[in-house]
Order: structure tokens, then sequence, then C-alpha cells
């Protein structure tokens, strides 16, 4: 199963219809986001996934969790340690 | 029940706090957040709070969800819509 990776500039409709995609196809979805404009889109994709889901029966629950991430720089160089935010979306 | 309201200036370990003891009280909390910075805070809060309560055998999950409410200005006054996220917690 792939991590969903969400940015500050991520759609929330792209990123909504990949949980929601996740989720029918693995019980399980799992979404993360560094930094505060990419936790908000984050949050506010699942809002929009939570409601697509509701629409097929199914209700699902999350459970947010830190995580430490390797983050490299443009020059896929000098792995610099940050703490990401992991959004874990289960039916409930 | 009250809501917790957070903004982009709220401490997390105090909003994490305020969520563990209403969940402690009355099995349930909602959080309400306005802007990415205060979404951001929330969730990192959440984190905390989950943390808390797993510590007294207690499993939260959080179903985000948006809400419209009413800003006032300064003076308290020229209402405007804005909408928020509200994270609504409960035990698994």
């Amino acid at each position: 199963m792939d991590m969903i990776k969400v940015s500050a500039n991520s759609r929330t409709s792209a990123v909504a219809g990949a949980i929601a995609g996740v989720i029918r196809e693995h019980k399980r979805a799992e979404v993360q986001a560094i930094g505060a404009g990419a936790v908000n889109q984050a949050v506010k994709a699942l809002v929009l996934a939570t409601s697509y889901l509701k629409n097929d029966g199914i209700n699902v629950v999350c459970v947010p969790e830190f995580v430490d991430v390797e983050i490299m720089d443009a020059n896929n160089e000098n792995p610099a340690v940050r703490t990401a935010i992991r959004l874990v979306i289960e039916p409930r």
C-alpha cells in the first residue's frame, strides 16, 4: 500500500479521491504531511473523502500520529530529519 | 460540553490536556480550528492527547468535518461566515 503524500499545494479533491480509492481497495489509507499548509490540505481532503465513502456506506475514522521522515535537498542529497503528521484512516 | 477552540498560537500541550480532560469526562470532544496554522496545532494536540489517553486505556479516533462559523471583527461587529474544521473525537 502506498503512502499518500500531501503538500501545501496539493488539490484537496485529488487527494480525497486517492484516499477514497485506497480505502475501497485496501480498507486502510495513510496520508503524510509536513508543515501547517500540508496538514491543512490533508485534513480538508479527509473531510471530502469521508463524505465520498459515506455515500458507499463506509464510515471512516482517523488516528493522527507523528513520524520522523528523511527529507533530501533539491540535489537529492544532505538528508535532514523532519517530523511529519501521518493520518491513519480506517473504517470505523 | 464546550467546544475546544484552537488558534495558530495555541500551545499544543494545553490543547492536548483539554482534549484528554473532556474525553475522560464526556466520552466525546469537539475541537474547532480556522486556518492552516490552527488546523495544524489542533492535529498536533490530538496526537499528544491520543497518547495521553492510550496510557489510560482509552483509544480515541477522530472524524473531521467542515462547519460554517460566524466570526466577528475586533469590535464584536460585522459578522462574517468562515469555514472551520471541526475534529470530533471519540473512543473507538
